[in-house]
């Protein structure tokens, strides 16, 4: 049976400048829990509409940051808060399926920490406005932004964005290296992500990429230790049907067809690191 | 009371071609400790005299490299000795304010390792000639270089600084990304950095800024323990009276003015991380 | 006794397309740990006959997967294979010889993971193509390379090219930082990699670029301990006959002549670091 592989898009919310407000932070979250089960789905593409005020002007603080919190997790203590942005961000991160933010306008704030960098690649029209202004407004990186960003572009840049908190565009010399492809206007953002996201989608495997995002984001500390890492990825996937298909496609010189998919071959040794729970264990239930 | 919000400049020594020799580490340890902690101060600039034969040549090997140890420590035996230049630039890293190298002039060996990179923010002169020599010399890479250098903008260029020994401009490909202003003559570096020191010093959070370094800094191994940690970062500053400023600014669309400080406002769950003691435990005391 | 300094050149097997088969692998691994144990080696650049089809042209896959794996490895179970581009990185990687690569053609999969990354620099003829293909071949990426790239040019750009899996440039900006130098035919880029070997074979301390690879790629995890095992690093090297010689050679602005070798000179503290037994202990022996 031929799979369709849909690329998928994110309904945007264009009221309010879409602002990360209301039902939008659950249902991104449930959006890329279900991508990442979907065996349909091979790449999500997450964009706005063009026409929308911005991206995603980040939180609406018109009323202050109160918002942030919740009743409970201010009556269990300090340790109970859990931020949305970096729930966002972090079921961004787990969705073992290529990701491409269409960045169609500004993105600022949580706009540029949970719904920019979190993906894996980036598409940005070139007039999108980018910040994140914390230190200018009194509050910290969110959305696991500090740990994210100087990895995917070193720290002399990300420490520039956040600490100077000044706005810039997708083709600043401080996010050099971000930005997989940037286009004149807003209205080409999406249908380029969406080639390029359809390519992939066509030729890429599914299990093949998913140990790749896990080889680079949950690998080891040294050269030695990542070698036996990349020992087992190979011994498990070389012997897949995908593989096989790789290697008669590029002997065939015809077109590929890969079948394997996460709920049924992915092998039973991922995770091999140490999940860690986030949730805050409350004091009664 | 209004905060009087001084850019800092280090008196530099012009003798000796500003070489690190002399008091000249220990007074900027002691500035930098002192200007992490005077509340008053948001933002510290490093530089030289302009009219100064460098920005800082290094240290003085005229006399061999003796001058590196203390007998003291040479009794005590290999584990005792700890590098000068490594204190300065850990002075320069703690500093919990927004640091600013102004590099009118060239930096050679430590004023490049420990008076340059270890800043937040890099300004320099276009006709700067910069390297970090030591396989020429038959030394090590130091002032704890060998760690900043490759997280600032990737092994691949840190590792041809060090191991060509070559020297180079601020707008040479392998520093791309390290400085954040170049300018086109040596007088003309101090005025812009301050100019940004004083933007900055208006408006950022001095919390804000201290919680964001030390996110980047001293942060986790994952995105799930940095999620943690930026949680409770946004718990302890979205109630603080900056955060409540940066919103009511933000709102009324006005100049804003912060007034939290690390000595009254920074929240005692600093630090979260494990502090490493660098002394030598002696023989006798 | 003047010491030869040779730069090395690995004979290249240009029969099918210079493909990682037959005994190439095993021949690298061979030639750099004795070029890493030869005192007279100061520099090893790595090359093809650039009249081959290609630098290396990756794994040959015509008939499938299979020779990747040993039939003693599949029947000691999923842990025992170990990849064979990996056992060509890490012998690449642990050579305390300064190592270039000078990449006169094409680089595919482990022609650019095993062959071109993790070598200190890189020099390349600006119509190389290159290629990380795993996610099209159903397979992952190896020869420790998911820790190598993103470390080397951060995991935006290494991210990008394992997703992707597309063909590249050295000039592109998925690689901007990697090679040092870019050549416009593919017969200048030896002679210009060996020019430069040439240079720093003359004129680096042989212990000095041990220290520095150790420092960079075997460092510590926090400023403070790095400062601590650069100060050791610091004592170790102050005192040898290479740093007085780089003393007395700046002094007297002359040239220069090392003459520490790693067999006679490099202190017993190295290693520092835990090392990795990356051998599968088999079920019988």
């Amino acid at each position: 049976m031929p799979i369709y592989r849909p690329a998928f898009m994110i309904p945007d919310i264009p009221c309010r400048r879409n602002t990360f407000a209301g039902t939008l932070p659950q249902e991104i979250v449930a959006a890329f829990d279900l991508l990442d089960r979907d065996d349909r789905v091979r790449v999500v593409v997450l964009t706005a509409d063009p026409k929308a005020p911005a991206y995603c002007a980040g939180a609406d603080i018109s009323s202050g940051w109160d918002s942030l919190f919740t009743k409970e997790s201010l009556k269990e203590g300090p340790q109970a808060h859990r931020d949305t942005g970096g729930k966002v961000s972090l079921a961004i991160y787990r969705c073992r399926k290529i990701t491409v933010a269409a960045v169609n306008g500004h993105a600022v704030g949580v706009g540029f920490t949970g719904l920019t960098i979190p993906l894996d690649f980036r598409f940005a029209w070139e007039g999108t406005k980018m910040a994140a202004p914390f230190v200018r407004r009194g509050i910290a990186p969110e959305a696991a932004s500090s740990y994210l960003l100087p990895r995917l572009i070193g720290y002399s840049r990300a420490s520039a964005i956040f600490l100077s908190g000044s706005t810039f565009g997708p083709d600043s010399p401080l996010v050099q290296g971000l930005f997989h492809q940037i286009l004149p206007s807003r209205e080409e953002v999406f249908p380029a992500a969406l080639a390029f996201a359809k390519e992939l989608a066509e030729n890429t495997s599914q299990t093949s990429v998913a140990w790749t995002k896990h080889l680079l984001w949950r690998g080891a500390d040294s050269m030695e230790e990542q070698h036996i890492l990349d020992s087992r990825a190979i011994r498990e996937l070389g012997m897949s049907e995908d593989a096989a298909e790789g290697a008669r496609a590029f002997k065939e010189r015809r077109s590929i067809k890969f079948t394997d998919t996460l709920s049924q071959n992915l092998t039973s040794w991922i995770p091999w690191w140490r999940e860690v729970d986030i949730n805050y264990r409350k004091a009664k239930l």
